[in-house]
């Protein structure tokens, strides 16, 4: 099974070590060679390589554009995917290993199963229906897969600007199957997603650590600076702190509440399928509007300090703390890290530290939304009420998904989202999953759809 | 040279994996050899195992108890060191491999280098001169020589209660050499220590982390909260906020401040060899009394929190914050420990979150304060001006050497800490190290020890 093989590549794109990066080229070489048996014109364009924070040079791995089919009386359907993943790390919470897909009561364990491997997996076999089946493909397909988007899809914008003229000129539509559904069983359509500025704020006493009993006590300590100015950005209910930040958030109409109204939640499973005990909102339109149409702050985790089991008496010497704010319409990228700073820099500056700040804002990714109406929209509806029976769920996600942006904003084609994993599959997290039904019957939907759009063409 | 021996085994107490244990047996092994080609008498005494908060069961390094000379007409020191070292990490700072004890420009730079390898080999091989010498030894010698000491000398204090009346019976003086001078040239002897009690305080979701885009807005993030209870601990002048904290610390009388006056304490030196800035106060006397007679509060880091470089969009499902509390005479451990559990509580319960907190104290020792008119604290002095040319420093110990305070309550004799090393050693830190000239003037200065003890007793 090509999807066990695949999970099988570690292609971790965010820890930037060679290894996971020689991954990266293989996953990449072992899904062109793919489409080539499938009788695709593949193109693998060299990335060039990408300079760290640090100094350290690692090479991007290659963009995989393909086309299959050239009717100029059919439309032309672009599909976008990427194969690179999060980190995994087996022992931290993983029941399988990370890296072997592992079926337990019809559930494919394992690091990119849902995220994104399976979804490009399905739309692939879709193509392969027809093949099997000798059967002309209803539209001509083009794919463009890369391998950074976990890292912030590096170099891509620039790969998408260069091919606007060429390789996305005869595009009439792209669709991107990179996030969930809401629920567990009924379809979505998606709409609209969330951008996302990530940001890094070090504090430095020295590059050493210190012993808590030598010098605990008249030590601006780095880590009580980090911890309140962590503190200082969102408050228990979820509000940011940060001055500004909600001034350019698209005002609620009654219209868009309604649509939040029409959808199917039901908050019960959700909460029982999240594993969660209770929500900060208690009402369906509130969860939906605090992951769609509000911004979001996570604190991540903080670099340099003692994160390891046991008890370790040490002060230390620098470290960084790490926090992302999940932006929406029609939120700025640039204002909101000039926000960020100046809240940082006056809350630091209050504590009289002779400690160093810097803050940086490493990724800033724009939110995305798009007109419902559109050929393709309708198309993916009428397949999903093929395939599965029912009206689907329409959806924003609160992920980012900065290509969908990116493909509107540069090549002004029409983008669709149609997601094939159910709300639980744990897509970041450990023990992430896709179920075997959303796999197969998602590589159903793929076929229904190209059929859809051939006559609605 | 048997120091760069003993440096190369990884002797790590703290990090609770069986590699790190077998290492911790093999330094205890290597020692116990050492004593009795020496022609002392040895005993390892089996210390059983330990039951960690996660079920595992560690074993425990043997502790061993050595003695050399039994003539009733001498006085007996007994000598406590301890074998394992600090965790130390490769590339996270270090210059040198930590195990490989590497000289540049003469010092010797290696994890336990001095603390507190180096120190227990200087007396080691000061008893090596008599022998060589052919001389007789002028005091009886006794060695007590444990494993855990970084990982809070598990058992330890059980083995001493039951040995009391047996091994310690002909004990008339303990000292320990477990600390360093403050300064880089001017020995000193060191009269009390700090305590500590270190705190866990978990917040978890559920046992899964989330992604930041699926459920980033919705949550009550445990980050969110862990991040506030750990900035209600102290203020940014490094006052600590737990209520009633300061309630038991002894007052403070113009005669203690007059020791501090006498102290020699070159601000700028000392901040140049800290590579510190700026401290939070400017005279030496505050300095002293905030790194020894007042408490101090460190927030050492997070575990189960994103940690590695990078980016990652993660939120943690659980993460647990590790925060200690250096503590003075006449503050009470178990009083400390239900302070700071009630102000968590009181601060977590403020916030209305739906997370689960779990505070505990791993770790709780007492403070030591010992009488600087014993006969041993004349020996160390007259000693020092020997091989010095120059009178001590009085001093004290912010760290904590939990071992002085249990010898005083439970064998009820005098103790004195000899500290050999210069104040830029980096304990606990990377870069560890032991000058070549500390090395060797600590082991004819315990030599001198030895003649000054015969003729004092």
């Amino acid at each position: 099974m090509t999807l066990k093989e695949w999970v099988a590549i570690e292609s971790d794109s965010v820890q930037p070590v060679p290894r996971f990066r020689q991954e990266l080229f293989r996953m990449m070489a072992v899904a062109a060679d793919t489409l080539q048996r499938l009788g695709a014109h593949v193109t693998s364009v060299d990335m060039g390589s990408q300079q760290l924070p640090d100094g350290q040079s690692l090479p991007i791995p290659p963009v995989i554009l393909a086309e299959l089919g050239n009717d100029p009386t059919k439309g032309t359907v672009c599909f976008y995917g990427h194969l690179d993943v999060q980190p995994a790390d087996q022992g931290n919470g993983w029941l399988t290993d990370p890296y072997v897909l592992t079926e337990v009561d019809g559930k494919l364990y394992g690091r990119g199963a849902t995220d994104n491997k399976g979804p490009v997996l399905a739309w692939i076999n879709a193509v392969s229906a027809f093949r099997a089946l000798e059967q002309d493909l209803p539209v001509n397909i083009k794919f463009i897969i890369e391998g950074m988007e976990e890292a912030g899809s590096v170099a891509l914008e620039e790969l998408v600007e260069k091919e606007k003229n060429r390789f996305f000129s005869g595009v009439d539509y792209i669709v991107i199957s990179d996030n969930l559904w809401i629920s567990q069983r009924k379809p979505a359509i998606t709409y609209g997603t969330r951008g996302n500025s990530y940001f890094m704020v070090e504090v430095k006493c020295r590059d050493q650590d210190f012993h808590s009993g030598t010098f605990g006590g008249i030590l601006h300590e780095p880590m009580a600076d980090l911890v309140a100015l962590l503190g200082s950005l969102v408050d228990s209910s979820g509000h940011i702190l940060v001055p500004g930040i909600y001034d350019e958030v698209a005002p609620l109409t009654e219209e868009e509440i309604n649509t939040y109204k029409a959808i199917h939640l039901d908050l019960e499973e959700y909460r029982n399928s999240s594993r969660v005990e209770k929500f900060l909102f208690d009402t369906k339109e509130e969860i939906l509007m605090h992951l769609w149409r509000y911004p979001s702050l996570s604190i991540h985790g903080i670099e340099g300090a003692f994160d390891e089991p046991g008890a370790k008496t040490v002060i230390p010497g620098q470290v960084i703390g790490k926090f992302s704010i999940r932006l929406v319409p029609h939120m700025n990228v640039s204002v909101v890290e000039k926000q960020v700073t100046r809240h940082l820099e006056d809350v630091f500056s209050k504590r009289n530290s002779s400690n160093k700040m810097v803050v940086s804002m490493t990724l800033g990714l724009h939110p995305w939304i798009a007109n419902i109406n559109d050929t393709q929209y309708l198309a993916a509806k009428r397949a999903i009420r093929t395939v599965f029976g029912t009206e689907p769920d329409m959806i924003r996600d609160g992920s980012t998904i900065p290509i969908a942006k990116m493909f509107q904003e540069i090549v002004h084609k029409s983008v669709v989202l149609i997601p094939l994993g159910a709300v639980d599959d744990g897509e970041h997290s450990q023990n992430e999953k896709i179920n075997r039904w959303n796999y197969i019957e998602g590589t159903k939907l793929f076929a229904a759809f190209f059929l859809e759009m051939a006559q609605l063409h």
